[in-house]
């Protein structure tokens, strides 16, 4: 059972002022949840989360998140920017990009982030673009192959296909970048790798932690350099079927430290510092879509249509990805409806739920569309022409802060030339 | 063989001034194309395409389909918008939309726009928006069930679920529709219906207009109404592949005319109207994707990292759909290098060719991709930051307007509330 962090007296008082549909977040749910984070891996002194911007790009949040101590995980120059208007600076921020620009590069620079090449060919572009290499500077690694975990505890198989993936280099190829790094000037190196995605199992970390540890320590005798960080990156997902268990941060922690012990701290490197790039774990659970049932329809099948669309929350048609679903005020109902729960896109796919049951549902009823606080507004689109929503901050006293506007026709309309 | 619609030397001297990613769209072949549609329908003198505005959702591009007699198929208020700034009026409006929002049927009434009900319930709904019912009103049909064309001539087999789809109306709710609305004083009436998506068999639309034909002389009979128009909706499709043979639009305008012939003409209803809604036919093939090849990658396969990304190309990333790739200056070259070319998204289905054989790519060469004229720059998103590029116009006399302009920072800031 997944529970709203809003009540519906609330959502109905909020709906007054800002009509549906609107992305609302949990300032509460956003600081404990990154609090726990923190904890699990309090034992290593240099350990940072980089909040993956991309997940939701939108400054209050980043806000809240670095005054819990997070960083910026930015992937682009719009992300860039955004990071430092929001007061990130120098080694707050990661920049993990593929395909990189060179102005890219430059900004990043200019920034003294941390800088995570994703492919050998950019130790080059990296200099040329930015006159030299920095100081301090990450390679991403890709083993390649298939990586899994088999059956967990947890009784969930972890699978992913690195090796089919654009991410990152091979095993050679990370020697030689380092060694042509440090050739070029840099002395401190990390380690960055990202090889599942969304896993519910607390192993994954542990596992992908020993991977990287056993490279480190191999990458350091090899090439000499100073190994001063490693960047699990992301892949901690969380349950967005109410059946599925959560991951414990607190048993994930524990898991890499035990790694850290056996690999790294033998190997005289207990001071390398262990980085997060976690976007959907820190705050997808705590961002809800509310949408509002506007029409009914029973034509082969019982439809409820809402007001929001897929330009509001693209997962389900992109990757059929399930939300899960409260309607608001009968939540002790009985789910003996069968609805596809649709949008007004002309399109298919614009599906919130198919054949998902649910309670009865009435024209006016709110629904809460739960775990959109991550690639949720993030991955909004026009099509159409839908303009895209706004986004609330429900904050820790109770009131309601609007940190995005919704978009408006002269929005839609403003890189037209007519 | 796809052969782009521009030479290699007019791309470069476009990207002195322009630079890659953009758009670009061949004034003439859009014009030429829709020509031979008016040919094909010729015979029928009330025939009006109404272009489906979400697939190219571009004010130039509308005004050119205007001057060759298209009208505007909308589905949302922006797009209704639209069409009435570029002078489109009354009924050369086609409005077809689901979870129809109050506000946009009104925008449609007032500016005289033909109502395409997508279901029973929007009988009444359009008059409480309204205030009343107009003169001309269409209804969208959903058979249900599966929709098969079986083995075609072509090779192809056309198959569909309509009975899995959220659009229409069932055949008693056609009849009862008609029936009520006729009572709240409608008097002229359209059928629309939508079974499958970009066909490339010259049978669907005669199928499709066998079906709605006999559909038109039963609801006359039954409910006593004057069927003005059918609207044989979009279908349609275009050879994304290039060894896919194309649709012969006057074979199908031709097959059209038979079955109108041998069902409407003997049933006294030789003066029904017939109206389109193509998009993709209308414009994909029209439309180029310029992009450059930024970087190389080789780890467990051989990546082309290129400028353009799933933000300006979505089909790809969310279809799996297949765009045809030239490497300019090079057509003649042996397909002899196995690529993945990829955009820069952090975000694993960002590749627009997957093991695609190409000619060895240099960074710095131009690629067009193809038939991204139609439910391309449309779907444009922001994920990761990327900024949505600009559209193109290659004009008939061959110079080149900017149609719409690159987004900037400020466009992609320019909703938060910081």
């Amino acid at each position: 059972m997944k529970t709203p962090f809003v009540t519906k007296e609330q959502l109905e008082a909020i709906a007054t002022q800002y009509p549906t549909p609107f992305h609302i977040y949990d300032e509460a749910g956003i600081r404990s949840n990154a609090r726990r984070l923190k904890e699990a891996f309090a034992w290593n002194p240099g350990f940072r989360e980089y909040f993956a911007v991309k997940a939701t790009p939108t400054p209050a949040i980043l806000k809240i998140l670095k005054e819990e101590g997070c960083g910026c995980d930015c992937s682009s120059m719009a992300e860039l920017v955004m990071a430092e208007r929001i007061g990130a600076a120098g080694q707050e921020i990661m920049f993990s990009s593929n395909n990189t620009p060179a102005e890219d590069f430059r900004k990043a620079a200019q920034l003294g982030a941390i800088i995570n090449l994703d492919d050998l060919t950019l130790v080059d572009a990296l200099e040329e673009a930015v006159g030299s290499v920095p100081a301090t500077v990450c390679c991403r690694y890709n083993p390649g192959g298939v990586f899994t975990l088999g059956e967990t505890r947890e009784g969930f198989q972890v699978m992913d296909n690195p090796g089919d993936a654009k991410y990152g280099m091979t095993r050679a190829q990370m020697a030689e970048a380092f060694r042509r790094l440090a050739a070029k000037g840099a002395v401190n190196f990390g380690i960055h790798s990202f090889l599942a995605s969304n896993t519910l199992s607390n192993e994954y970390y542990p596992t992908l932690a020993r991977l990287l540890f056993q490279l480190a320590v191999e990458l350091k005798e090899e090439t000499g350099v100073h190994i001063a960080f490693i960047n699990l990156s992301g892949g901690v997902g969380i349950p967005y079927r109410p059946e599925q268990p959560a991951n414990d941060i607190a048993v994930i922690g524990e898991g890499v430290r035990k790694a850290y012990e056996e690999i790294l701290v033998p190997a005289g490197m207990g001071n390398v510092a262990l980085y997060t790039e976690l976007g959907r774990f820190m705050l997808a659970p705590y961002g809800h879509l509310v949408t509002c049932a506007t029409h009914e329809k029973h034509i082969y099948k019982e439809y409820i249509g809402v007001d929001a669309c897929a330009c509001d929350l693209m997962r389900p048609a992109m990757y059929n990805a399930y939300h899960h679903i409260t309607v608001m005020g009968k939540e002790n109902a009985p789910c003996d409806h069968k609805y596809d729960v649709t949008g007004g896109l002309c399109e298919n796919n614009d599906k919130f739920a198919v054949d998902r049951m649910l309670p009865r549902i009435d024209r006016g009823d709110l629904l809460v569309i739960h775990d959109a606080g991550a690639h949720g507004h993030a991955m909004g689109y026009n099509y159409n022409g839908k303009l895209r929503s706004a986004e609330l901050l429900l904050k820790e006293d109770g009131s309601v802060e609007l940190i995005r506007r919704a978009e408006t026709l002269e929005d839609y309309f403003r890189t037209v030339i007519w």
